[in-house]
């Protein structure tokens, strides 16, 4: 790569202590420019800071609603703004979760799953296999990675996740189309399930017992870490879908 | 059931000559008022008054697009032209299609595919729960039964299939989720997956070899009487979910 | 079909009071000659005669073991005992259930394990599929029907299932297979999930909330109504797979 | 570590030219004693040799057959090889493929079918639980780690697979039951579907069009990062499962 620097897009960056600022943090390690997408401008300005004060290479890009037009314009402004450089890998990460009995999900709410969880997905997967195919394979024989995060929920329905259920489900079914429409012209795309409770900001608020006890919840940077083994990948041994859940994780 | 006559609702009747006609025509038979919608009101008054004319009981409920407010209305126009009856089984067979290479298909379709196979049949499930859950579980120990047609994609995504696969993966997420949360209140939520060309006025264009070949195509008829037979299962023994194929398909 | 009495058998047949038991009765009563094999001679005698007494046509083929060589004689003797009769259903729903922590399992149970599910259902298959294809399709274009019993363990292992939820798997992949090996010979195999305690000789140990609760537990009698609407499908609507569970199963 | 150098056992090694072989050269380099299994005790040699040419820990312990036996004989020489070391990582990479028509499948065949597939995988799985048991966990949290290779088999039946896919979909099943079970004893197992044709000697023989194309063959090298990183996950974020294959094979 001498001293070109790889293009990674991130959408879902949150407040930057999740999965998918996790996963910024270690492309940029990796010597990636990393383009952050999220709805809060302020931040994803702020993780975009706390990155480039690490010595990384990134840029916020934070759009209204998960929508084509938000995101197509995004990536154009991707583009422009590390003008040569190769957009290699792409990680959806965003989502709209609702977990309530089926009858109290409102229509709004059923509108917004769909929208966050599949059609932006499209939208998001539409832009970025749009760039992969502008490149050649690169040394492991990838125009480009689309990673898609997941939850349990893609797996199955239970009493209280009809409208998530749903969004996940699509976007399997979304993940894996593209996964084997694609893999025959080198873009590798998969789905990462995540079976369990996260380590975030707002998770952090059940305690010292949960926090501290990594047999129970995830860690962010375990994930992101499962994310670069899937970018870099060769060739010969793609994974489309991998299931990651604590140790100690019933399922 | 003495002479009272329950109430079967089908929504997606289309031309009448598919599974929703068949449903529709069979559950007659049986001594069910049938309630059908579809967006084409000409078609659905013809497939009523055949039924009509054979004996049976039928009213055309036209909806101009599956969204919250039509289907609604139309459930509640179904219980006024049938003061005193229960409605007891609900059959959602609307859908939407779309087999493109996925940077073919428009945001439009998208939203098309998500709104008809995922948020309209949520809001079909809600009408139909919400009439179950007054009336007492039956002889068979059901308080109603809804049956939600599926496709193959909703088992697994293919080439041409990203959206398509997407709202049926969504759809049977929702059908799951139903499954179990309603199954506690005596509410029967099935699945079913129709994996084969249907035998329909369009397909019939294909010819002779394929119109007389039993082997090769569902005969929608079949399809009703698997219905029939959901809808007649006791409660110790109930189907979440069941593929429908002919019996020389490759799958 | 006239005086002909097409011949259903019937493999797991027990006490005669579970799913083999109640598979035979409802199909005696449909007019077949019912022929039980199982281990215990002398309870399949008794439902033989049970059968007998209620105008069905029955006999018992005991077998010492579930292995090829017993299973074949078993069919033998079977097409001897009807001679010119059509053997056009057949039911295994023999199984060996192993539930404990996998460090308990011992050597002896894991062979018996893959033998009874899944090795003795290949023997079973075999002799069933050689029938079959002597055969012509029958009015519903079917050469013969095979009827797989098997659990919620052939979807799912979980903490103490390691050898049955092997030997389900096992079964539903060899079920699988048969399936799509032999749809094109117009010969109907299927696998039923029971997903669910049966109500049994045994199971009403476990008292009256039990016994007298039908939202709680399978009756064997439903199950085979499944079956037999299993094989009443005709070609151009087969199912491979469904699920049976009672109203108010967790799962 | 130190200079504490852990065990890594992998049975079904076969010529060394397949996953196996790879698997142990890849952990050799990482620092592993690498113990190799397989029933043809001379290419065992010549792989041991050749990992120590390479500068890497490895011996040979050749089993008569793959059972309970054979398989307990195999760890306790391991154990006394390197006494004091750690036995961490345990491969079981074994397996018997049959593809043919169903009705061609001998007895023996599925015998051995079930008997390699599943009984030999209880037998490896338990000793490697029991050695991982005496285990503190590691520094990632893992006592140790279970990792069993599949095939599409473990998913899906198919024309000729019926002894093959009731082998591998048993597999599965065990391998799903011991994740949950041993995952609260800090033990890692994981189930890596292999979905594809893997260059061996033997599938050189394709010629060069298959072995130039890295888009259509399995790399075993690439197998083996995979084993290698999902032996490096942390507690926090364990896979389960994950799937495997060319960039251009069509699923």
């Amino acid at each position: 790569m001498a001293s070109r620097k790889p293009i990674l897009v991130v959408a879902g960056v949150g407040t930057g202590a999740g999965t998918g600022g996790s996963t910024a943090r270690l492309f940029a390690k990796q010597g990636y420019n990393v383009a952050l997408i999220a709805r809060n401008a302020k931040e994803l300005e702020a993780t975009a800071a706390d990155i480039k004060a690490s010595g990384g290479s990134a840029a916020a890009f934070p759009i209204v609603k998960y929508d084509y037009s938000d995101i197509h314009d995004a990536f154009d402004a991707i583009k422009k703004h590390w003008p040569g450089e190769e957009l290699r890998v792409a990680v959806f990460n965003a989502g709209y979760g609702v977990w309530k009995p089926f009858l109290e999900v409102t229509e709004e709410e059923w509108k917004e799953s769909v929208q966050t969880n599949i059609v932006a997905a499209a939208a998001f997967a539409r832009e970025a296999i749009l760039a992969f195919k502008q490149l050649e394979p690169n040394e492991i024989g990838a125009r480009g990675n689309l990673i898609i995060t997941s939850a349990t929920a893609a797996w199955r329905g239970n009493l209280t996740t009809s409208a998530f259920a749903a969004g996940k489900h699509g976007l399997k079914g979304l993940a894996q189309s593209l996964n084997k429409e694609f893999g025959k012209q080198n873009i590798h795309v998969s789905h990462a399930i995540i079976d369990g409770s996260i380590l975030t900001n707002r998770s952090r608020g059940r305690g010292d017992d949960y926090v501290n006890n990594p047999d129970v919840r995830l860690d962010p940077d375990s994930i992101a870490k499962a994310y670069l083994y899937l970018a870099e990948q060769d060739r010969t041994a793609w994974t489309f879908e991998l299931d990651l859940r604590p140790a100690h994780e019933k399922w």
